[in-house]
This record gives C-alpha cells, sequence and structure tokens, in this order.
C-alpha cells in the first residue's frame, strides 16, 4: 500500500512511519519537511498536496495545532484555532482526500483523550478532540468506494512527559510505539468507524 | 431563580420554559421573539443580550444551526455553519456568560445524540454535539465560583417526528416534555460536567 503520513516528522508520525513502513510505502507529508509539504489549514495546499501524491490507499493524519490555557484566560478566538487547525485540518484532509483514495483505501485522524478525560487547560483539547471523533462516527457509515474512516486518540506520549507532564497529573504516558499499533490496526485491519483508545 | 432560556421559542425551549417556568423565573431570549433577541454567532449581540437582562441564575441555550447533508455532498463551509452557531455560539453564550452569572449559577448546554448514534446525512451533527460534549466535560473541572455546566444530548423529539423522522429510521422518539426534565435537573440540581442523554 502507499501510506501518506500527514505530520510524518512529530513524534507519533515518525512511530507510526516506523510502524507501518515495515510492510508498506510511506509518503511522508509535513508543514516543513517530508517528502511533501502542506499547510492542512488551507484547502488549496491540501489539494496540491493530494495532486502530487497521486493515488493512494491510506492516509493517515497525526498534525493539528490547538491553543491550550486556562479556561478563564480563553476566548473564541483562542477555540477556532483548534476548530480550524486540528478539527477542520484533518476533516479537510477527509473530504478532499475523498476524490484520490483507492477503492477501499482509509483515512486514519488522530484525536485525544482529553474528550472524556479532561485536565485544567485544556477545555479546547476537550472539544476539538471530541470533535473529530464525532466526525470519524459520523462519516464512517457514508464513505463511499469501501472507504473506511478511524480515529486514533491516545493518552500523553511517553517522549512529551517531560515537556508536557505536569499538565496531566496521574496520567500513565504510553510509549509512541504503542500508540503506532493502533494505526497499523486502522490501515491495515478492515474496521470503520472506530475510535482506538490507547492508554 | 432566574433562568435564561436562549431558544425559547423552539420546541425544547418552550418546554423548558413550562417546565422550569413552574418553580423560577424565566427570561425567554429567541433570535426574532421572547423578552430579548440575540444573534447567537455574534459576540456583540450575546454581551449586549447579558448586559440588557442582568445578573441571572442559570442560562439554559436550547438554541444552533447545523447544515445536514449527504456527507459526499458536504464541504468546509457547510460544516462551519454548525461549527459557529451550534458550537461556539452556545460556547460563547458560556465565555461572556461567566461575567455576569451569579456564584452557584449553572449553563446548561444543548447537543445530541448523533455524536454517538450517527445517520445518513448527519456528519456535521455528529461533529458538531461531540464537540458540544467535550466542550462541557473540559469546562466543567474550571468553571470559577462554584458555576456548573452541563448538557442534554436529546435524541429525536416525537413533536418534530413528522418534519424529520425519515432521517431517523428506527430511532424512538422523546416527548419534549421529558427531554425538559433534564434541563431541570441540571439547573435545580447540583450536578457537574454531565451529558445527560435522553431517549
Amino acid at each position: 500500500m502507499n501510506v501518506i503520513i500527514v505530520g510524518a516528522t512529530g513524534t507519533i508520525g515518525r512511530a507510526v512511519a516506523k510502524e507501518i513502513g515495515k510492510r508498506h510505502r510511506i509518503i511522508s507529508v509535513a508543514s516543513k519537511h517530508g517528502d511533501y509539504q502542506v499547510d492542512i489549514t488551507d484547502v488549496k495546499s491540501i489539494e496540491n498536496m493530494y495532486k502530487e501524491v497521486g493515488k493512494f490507499d491510506a492516509l493517515i493524519a497525526t498534525a493539528g495545532k490547538m491553543h491550550l490555557a486556562e479556561f478563564s484566560a480563553m476566548n473564541a478566538q483562542m477555540y477556532h484555532v483548534g476548530l480550524m487547525d486540528k478539527l477542520m485540518g484533518q476533516v479537510n484532509l477527509v473530504l478532499i482526500g475523498c476524490k484520490y483514495i483507492n477503492d477501499q483505501g482509509s483515512f486514519t485522524l488522530t484525536s485525544g483523550k482529553l474528550s472524556f478525560d479532561p485536565v485544567r487547560g485544556g477545555s479546547s483539547g476537550s472539544m476539538v478532540n471530541a470533535a473529530v471523533d464525532g466526525f470519524v462516527i459520523g462519516a464512517a457509515i457514508e464513505m463511499p468506494r469501501g472507504i473506511r474512516i478511524n480515529a486514533v486518540s491516545p493518552t500523553i506520549l511517553a517522549e512529551s512527559a517531560h515537556q508536557y507532564g505536569h499538565f496531566f497529573p496521574g496520567f500513565e504516558p504510553v510509549e509512541s510505539s504503542r500508540v503506532a499499533l493502533a494505526y497499523s490496526k486502522s490501515v491495515e485491519g478492515s474496521q470503520n468507524g472506530q475510535i482506538y483508545h490507547v492508554g
């Protein structure tokens, strides 16, 4: 299979490329590096990326920004960051990617545990991750041509714990290599409309 | 208590006003009718509404538009309708309302069952309702001054079944009077961060 990873240079993206790259061809896409570049907040940039890459069998998205801050400091614009980047960036990768993906292909998006296990300063993460999961659940039953869609919802990564761990008291970090297995299950398995909780 | 209902002239809003109005003062707000008017997509309109109403004890939102259509016909702009109206409209009612609500007050938002029980043409509903639930779960643990926040997630209403029922095959409609009880539980009870599933 030809497997596009958007966010290929991030911690999860690298682990996923390592795992799935054992058996399939990886096309790495990132904002600045990788085989191809894309700005997921720009539908024209997404369209151009797909035109350059050509036909593919699986798209994995491990990219997406959000603005995390104390609830008392949050305003509408700060929530818009996550809605337009992590949420609609991934949604647009699917909407536009449907034109280019092969029959029986798959999309695998990334959400996160905050949707049901909130932390202080994480209200945008709770909102955006839940929205990604909701989109996947809704879109899955209407995907054309045998195309599937799932999401991976990880907890904090062991590799990021030194940097972000203090925001997640009591959360047990998970190695990115374990998170990568969930992407493998989505891409190489046959399930549809699933939210894979890891950690 | 002084209880603001935004969307007071809708099917749920009227049922909620009837139920909670038995015991509390209702301030009805809607886009065109009611005691006060508000455009929930406009933060200035929300700010003005709160300034006019003054101090209050509970805000119930039963308003919010979404664009529902077959997944194959959906584009980014169509998803934005629900994100900017039903999602951020309700979120902004909370963000701005925090300045005006009394200590130990409550916000009660409205999501919907599509977040986990999808239907054809409902992918925006699945996304937006999940996002509302996620926001509530995230914000609840950070609300100041003893303020609480919950969401009511109803299935299709019996009163709407003649109009929308064909989009929800096999869904058992619920009377709006039963949905209203969940808003009563949120406002008159003491729970926080709950998603009340009705039907």
